[in-house]
């Protein structure tokens, strides 16, 4: 494992298009798995159908007992950890929704080529770990450490460029107590897709941050210049722009699609009828959701917010519909405490980051 | 929920296209999951890397309490059976290899416009419940049924005929003690996408013979025609053949890709010297796999097999290849005891069924 750059090896022949799905953007929907979206029905995300986005391939780690955490660089104290001594330091269990922040990438005209999502990179987890810096205390950062990098076991090309995934977060954010390195979800052990025996968790931030296969922490005096810190993650209008780094969550909302759908356009057929529509509704850094509104064919109504159900986790909301015969479109859009409120067009974005458009939702009702 | 099949009420705008894919086909691809084919080094697939094809929508059942298996038409004793009855009837756990029929399809020139399968939609579990034999020995089928049909709760359209997912089988296949009524995957109860509280699994047979949140058994005295048994599921060179109807898996092998992944293309890049190819092959119906052979560009060997695990589970092979620097195409190809071996270009089928032709992966070796 190294942060050096290696050199570029691989053909790249990738572009921005309007038009059909390559075969290699289809090969990544196969791989990499959305949460269907009448999963938003659960508070939290029943194993195997949390999203789930690989950059490289899944490691095989067929036990956790020679696992080593490598904490170096600017440090006092370089240490080498075990998953058992890490899990002896205080653990805590916090709810936390992750989004990937290439999510809705697909319904962008024209769309970057690379993991097409719609809507489904979207999903909540409990997390139990244990508070980063705790580790970083018993190593003891040195003062002139601006930056510190966060390393997985996963490996492979971008781009051309050879890299463990890796992304970094400065001092002040790696040292907030919800920032966590974790060895369970849902109350079992790691599964091996989500990052077992140990990952990252940043609550609040988009899914890149949180570092899964956690093998190396680098506490550094410059930048992390990893491919996933930059260029990759950046919001940029074009290619060439130096960007902006893509970091915590940006407002969205999301409903479950009502009624019953048909196998291969997914169109939706409902009943005619009061009809509950339900979704949820976040935002980034723990900024909690304050309205979400729902439209029947352009005709905007607020819908009903359930309980808060942590700092972290999206929040429910409902909206009862009086149904009529007809051909609809449905629409949600949230309002967070910051007074951000979703865009009803999605900016567009070179690579399709952080696309928070509103859900359009056809249903043919009967 | 019915047998009856209802009218045509949806636009249906499929073809066969050897093109770019559709945006239906990638949205199915996001929804559905395919195992990512490192996760072949399993013996069992963990939780939340099975393969996943779902029809309709994941039924949301809060609680196993309220749900009842109806078993009805020509019995001598309808029943009604709780969750908790059908766990008091003697239980066995049998590990299977299960591969959708469809898997492979996105493979043929040109394809069926649906779920875009190329290598993934194959995966082995530890499966617990009761032979489905029991239960039907207490409905006792009546001497003129011909049929019994397995009737799942979600529903849908497809090719605009509105239905619940639903299949049969033969009585004599039906009464096979290791026809399983399911509670348990992996040791769990069942997750909500792998058909919670209750499912058939069928040994041998392609994905689709086992129906997920079974709610109904109806035994019948002339063969069942929901959808999904006929006109779906059926072998067809052209589209207006009455066609063969799928049933249990042919003979297939497949590699863990060596080496790492670049993102977006997967292509493999490997270190020259000795290096170890791994991977499982399986046939259906529990004839055993006697032969892998393994090809570097159009070289053939054979491949170690490991022992057998069980009767319906794939068996794993092993072969080492003295890699050398240059670019590299490689091949798997099993044979059952049957004397049946894997084609080596894949027999092309209407809507892409039974796509047992063999894998290729390119690799360069540095």
């Amino acid at each position: 494992m190294t942060l050096a750059k290696e050199p570029i090896a691989q053909p790249i022949q990738r572009s921005h298009t309007a038009g059909d799905f390559a075969r290699e953007e289809v090969g990544l929907a196969n791989r990499n798995s959305g949460l269907p979206l009448e999963a938003l029905r659960y508070d939290v995300t029943p194993i195997g159908m949390h999203f789930l986005l690989t950059h490289f391939d899944v490691p095989f780690v067929a036990s956790a007992q020679d696992w080593r955490l490598e904490i170096g660089g600017r440090v006092r104290t370089p240490l080498s950890l075990s998953l058992a001594g890490i899990q002896q330091l205080p653990a805590k269990t916090l709810r936390v929704t992750l989004e990937c922040a290439g999510n809705g990438r697909a319904n962008l005209v024209p769309r970057w080529q690379t993991q097409p999502w719609e809507y489904g990179a979207i999903s909540t987890a409990e997390w139990t770990g244990t508070p980063l810096r705790h580790l970083l205390e018993k190593a003891s950062i040195a003062p002139d450490a601006i930056d510190v990098a966060f390393l997985g076991s996963d490996r492979g090309f971008d781009a051309g460029r050879e890299h463990n995934f890796g992304r970094s977060l400065k001092p002040d954010a790696a040292m907030n107590d919800d920032v966590l390195v974790v060895w369970e979800m849902n109350g079992a052990p790691l599964a091996p897709q989500h990052g077992f025996p140990l990952r990252l968790v940043v609550p609040g931030w988009y899914g890149m941050a949180s570092v899964k296969w956690l093998k190396r922490i680098e506490v550094l005096a410059q930048p992390f210049d990893g491919y996933q810190q930059t260029p990759n993650y950046h919001y940029r209008h074009k290619r060439e722009d130096p960007g902006v780094p893509v970091s915590t969550m940006r407002v969205k909302s999301l409903m479950v699609p009502p009624g019953i759908p048909d196998w291969y356009t997914r169109h939706r057929t409902v009943e005619a009828g009061s009809v509950e529509l339900t979704g949820r509704a976040w935002s980034g850094a723990g900024v909690p959701i304050t309205r979400v509104a729902v439209s029947i064919n352009g005709t905007w109504s607020d819908a009903a917010l359930d309980p808060p159900q942590g700092k972290y986790v999206w929040r429910g909301w409902r909206f009862v519909w009086q149904a009529t015969r007809g051909e609809y479109v449905l629409e949600c859009r949230a309002t967070d405490a910051n007074g951000d409120t979703q865009p009803v067009e999605a900016p567009w974005d070179s690579v399709g980051f952080g696309n928070n458009g509103v859900q359009r939702v056809p249903v043919t009702v009967r």
